[in-house]
Order: C-alpha cells, then structure tokens, then sequence
C-alpha cells in the first residue's frame, strides 16, 4: 500500500520535483504490532531535513492518518515516508506557493535483521563521498553516492559497504551508521560533511551516555576501525549488526551488542 | 503533454528510483518548428550520463516516437526528458532485472532568451558545490545543491547565480555553462569535479576550435572572471546570455556574442 497525499494507489504527477530534481527528504523505519516504531523521533528527523533544505513539513496528524489506513491493512512491514517539495515548474526556483507532495509507504519487511544477529560481513567501498556540509546528516532525496558505491559488488554474504569521504574518513555504511567500540568507549563518525545522522544512532548516543558509557563523535579514519574492538553497524531497519568482518580484519563476537540493542528497546518502549 | 514509457498523461509509479534516491538523469532542449534541437547530442548525452551511472538508455527510436507524439500536438516549446532506473526494491542495490523508465515530457518555452539578449545581472552563490568526480559533468537527477543555490535570491532582476565549488573554483551557474572572453581566447571551467557539461557548451568549444578561436578548459577562478573581456552563459534553452553585471562587476555589450549565436546556429542546422 503506498499513499500519496493520503490517497490509497494514487500515482505521481511526473513533473514532481522529487523525481526532477530529488527535491524533498526521507525516512524508512519498521512497522511492528501496528506501531510506526520511534515515530516521534522519525517525524522530528523527517520536519529538521525537511526544514535544512527549505520543504515546510506537513503536521504529524496528516502522517498519523496515513500510518493508521496502512496499520489497518498489515500490522509488520517497513514504512518509507517521502517528503518532495511538489509539481516543478521547471526551474530550480522553489516555487512561491509549492504543495508539499507526502509519500506514505509499506512494504513487506526483510528477516536480515535476524540472519546478521550474530556478524556481518563488509567491506571497504572505493567510492568517496563527496563533502557538502549543507545536505551532511540529511536524509535527503540525492543519493546516486549510496546506488555506486552499492553497485560495486553482488556478493550476497557481504552485507554493507563501509564509505569514506574524499578525505579519507569513515563515515559509516552505505545505508547504516557506524560504531566503534575501543577500551570501553564508543565512537561514531562526525556527520558534519557528508552522511545520514539516523533515529538509531541518536538513540544509541543518548542510551549510551545514560548509562556512563564515554561516546565520542569523530573523524574515524580506517585504521580506527581496524583496532576496534568491536565494529556495529545500526539502523532502524537492521536494528544492530555486529561486524564480524571488514575484508581481511576479522573480530569475535562481542557482548557489548546486546548492549545496544537493550538502548534500542528502552527508547522504544518509552 | 508528458508521455511515461509512450503512454500519454501516465503517472508515475511512487516507488520509482528516480523518485527514491533520484537515481537518474534528464535532458532539458527547445522544441522549435516541432524539432528537437540538436536531438542527436541530447540523445548521445543522455546515453553517456546513463551510461556513467549505470543505467542502460533505450534506443534513439523509443525516444523519437515519443517526440513525434509530443510534436504532433505542440510545434513550440521545451522538451525535459527524464530517465531513471526504474521501480525500487526499498534497497540502494541495482535491481538484476530492472526496467528504465522513461519521461518525455513537452512545457511551454520561456520567453527569456529574447530579453537577456541584450545582458543579464548575475550574482555570486554562497552555496559552494561539492566535489564528486563520479557524478561531476552528468546531467543526473542529485539536484539539491542547484536548488538551494536558486533560492539564495527571490530578485527577478537577477537571472543567474555563479556557483564555485568548495576549493572556490566557479563552475558555471545554477543552471548554466560559463563562458569567459580573454585577449581573444575563450575560458570554459573544467567540469571533472562538479557542474553539468552541456550539449551548448559542447557546440561552442567545437565552434570556436573549428574556427581558430583557442578554448582553455581550466580551473577558473573569481578573478578570472572579474578580469574578463566578457563573460557569456550558455545552455540549451536560453542560447547565450552575455552578462552585464556579476554583483558590482559590470561588462558593457561584446561583439562575440553573435559569433557563438552563430556557431550554436551552425551546429543547428548541420
């Protein structure tokens, strides 16, 4: 079931600047027992990416209404929520009095998440992420980075790809974000050039200072990566991967997962 | 009129990759006298920009039957096509099996070529354009950076802003190639890092060699273009727009726009 402006198997006028121009924002997050899980926090992402690249959010009600006409159909699955900034007129000028054009849509959810409980495999992307501090974090519609650098391989016992900027740092997978947990502490990659800043990695970050753990956002180089402890890879589809092997650099399971996922569930459950 | 795969006033599928991750490129030309102009270059730009980021483009007549259908209706006007990868699989990876789609789409044709003949007002762009050497000179659909650097102004006097990329290179305009006049030389900025390189850009480097004019394609600077004779902007649709001003810059009326007129014509027409 998709909905398009809250109508059921409503099409998309072709000249939408979504597809133009991939002018608008996104989120992707499950739908478990009916529930769009960590929805607060998915609508407060989707209305900050929104408002950094100058699309006004529609109210949360409008979504909430789409979300119960889909939970009404399927209880489990996963929700894509698309944001455009509506019809172009060709022009990159944003139009005066553009309509927002608000994607709701389900899908059937994945078991990955499950199968890669106990490590996945990655790798190192040869793509380099470009640095533009205006669109870093966003969740926006501009993301041929992500299809290259997932083009580059077919294997499917390799799970993710890890991506680094033109500098040469980590930033984190190719649909996921990263963290190292190193002596105790966990770090993540510093989001502020390029990369998506998702609900889980918030999540993980508050979690972890609740609870006395040391979080450090930062330039993670791959060689950060490779003395790691233990490597994770979190999203709110996938939940956590713990990463069992990045090419050659192999780790062992670590308790610490369990750890992250406990947060997860805390701040689903709140 | 806009044709989706041939069909007249089809919609769009909402989970289109063009849409989801603006996982395309597209193609904007006049429709003069119901012919595409220079419809062989934008065929072979297209089928190159595909190619970049593995698309596999339909062939020429697919095209064309749409563009009869479209010239049957409208002798005059603007032609946008669009070409994406097709219907998405909620995943960054290349579906095996996926089917193009394809937009052929007619709009009325602006008007503003005639009254920019004379020179246009232009502005320098705060927004600094990222460097992305798998995505630079590619016509695709990532287009957030030309929007944002669109809406730095609302001043209808201004109509066009000049974009530089984070070293401070200028690549050209929001929606534009950059031409600068220097001691009888032509400068057109190299677009390995950034930019779209557009068929009217093509035209007048092979124009100006193929008449013992020397074209430099380089780094360009703001100096640079401070410091040019005369300073022109060029796509499809408008032509050539020789600029007036650039903020406090100003350039009085050069003869050397009619000889890029004419060798745009000269392609045009052979």
């Amino acid at each position: 079931m998709i909905l398009v402006n809250g109508n059921e198997d409503s099409a998309l006028d072709p000249r939408d600047r979504g597809l133009a121009y991939g002018d608008g924002v996104f989120r992707t997050f499950p739908l478990r027992a009916g529930k769009a899980v960590l929805w607060q926090r998915q609508y407060d992402k989707l209305a900050a990416d929104s408002a950094a690249i100058r699309i006004e959010c529609p109210p949360k009600q409008l979504f909430e209404a789409d979300l119960g006409k889909i939970a009404a159909a399927h209880v489990d699955g996963v929700i894509r929520i698309t944001l455009t900034r509506g019809i172009a007129l060709r022009s990159y000028a944003i139009p005066a009095t553009a309509n927002v054009t608000r994607i709701v849509g389900w899908s059937v959810g994945a078991d990955s998440s499950g199968s890669h409980a106990d490590g996945v495999r990655a790798r190192w992307c040869d793509l380099r992420l470009a640095i533009q501090p205006a669109l870093a974090g966003i969740k926006h519609l501009n993301r041929i980075e992500n299809v290259l650098a997932r083009s580059e391989w077919n294997d499917p016992a390799i799970a993710e790809g890890l991506l680094r900027d033109v500098n040469g740092h980590v930033m984190g997978g190719t649909m996921s974000n990263l963290f190292l947990l190193r002596a105790g502490e966990l770090i993540t990659p510093a989001l502020d050039g390029s990369g998506v800043a998702g609900v889980t990695r918030d999540v993980i970050i508050e979690g972890a200072r609740a609870n006395g753990v040391n979080v450090r956002i930062a330039a993670v180089m791959p060689e950060d990566v490779r003395a790691a402890d233990a490597v994770f890879l979190v999203n709110s589809v996938i939940g956590v991967w713990p990463v069992a092997a990045v090419d050659d650099t192999t780790w062992g399971a670590n308790p610490f997962a369990e750890r992250l996922r406990h947060w997860i569930k805390n701040a689903e459950i709140r």
